[in-house]
């Protein structure tokens, strides 16, 4: 079965912001091999692909299910009502292909131990 | 020699996602306790305390150096030009306590690693 994932972010009219989620989803296509056949990105506002651009590519490339990441520290309305929105328009559209949104990335506990790292490195 | 991390967000009307910040300060103290005495956090907008206040709080309750760490994604104006200047403003007050901003969160590689588990993690 051919999974994708679809790394999601808000999107700004600075390149260089966008360009750190695409440089994101490329270096995870290695780090996600064993789960997922490709890594895709998205935008909520402002850059291109949309959320549903991009899981749309995912479908029509053969994906029979799309993960979706929020790559978002905090679970504002773009976390809790946007995304889902974004996900459920395509879903209406792909009924029978699985569109799975994970906990958004400020949620992971992991990130802690990220932060104690650079805290530490200056110290 | 007392030093302190301050870690800076945003800061929002949302009264959680404030509180996501001031868990991760807190839940930071055990972790990061073989470099720093003690672990605050401050606001760039919105909410209090403000970065000056924080900084200066660590400094009125004995920190010689103050570390800060802008819990970012990405390096957009409030990383790169508003928080250095707010850092700069108790610099001129207190010339003689080191005050070092690290790398904000999205720049750490480390990063990678817990997006991958987030994803695989729903595989």
């Amino acid at each position: 079965m051919k999974k994708s994932l679809v790394v999601v972010a808000h999107g700004s009219r600075r390149t260089e912001s966008n360009e750190e989620l695409i440089s994101i989803a490329k270096n995870l296509a290695a780090l996600t091999a064993s789960g997922f056949s490709e890594v895709r990105y998205g935008f909520l506002e402002l850059a291109e692909p949309s959320i549903p651009d991009a899981i749309i590519n995912c479908i029509q490339s053969g994906a029979e299910s799309v993960t979706i990441l929020p790559y978002f520290l905090s679970a504002g309305r773009h976390v809790t009502v946007d995304i889902p929105n974004e996900v459920l328009k395509v879903q209406k559209q792909y009924p029978n292909c699985p569109l799975i949104i994970t906990p958004y990335l400020g949620a992971e506990n992991g990130l802690l131990s990220v932060i104690a790292k650079i805290a530490l490195s200056e110290t």
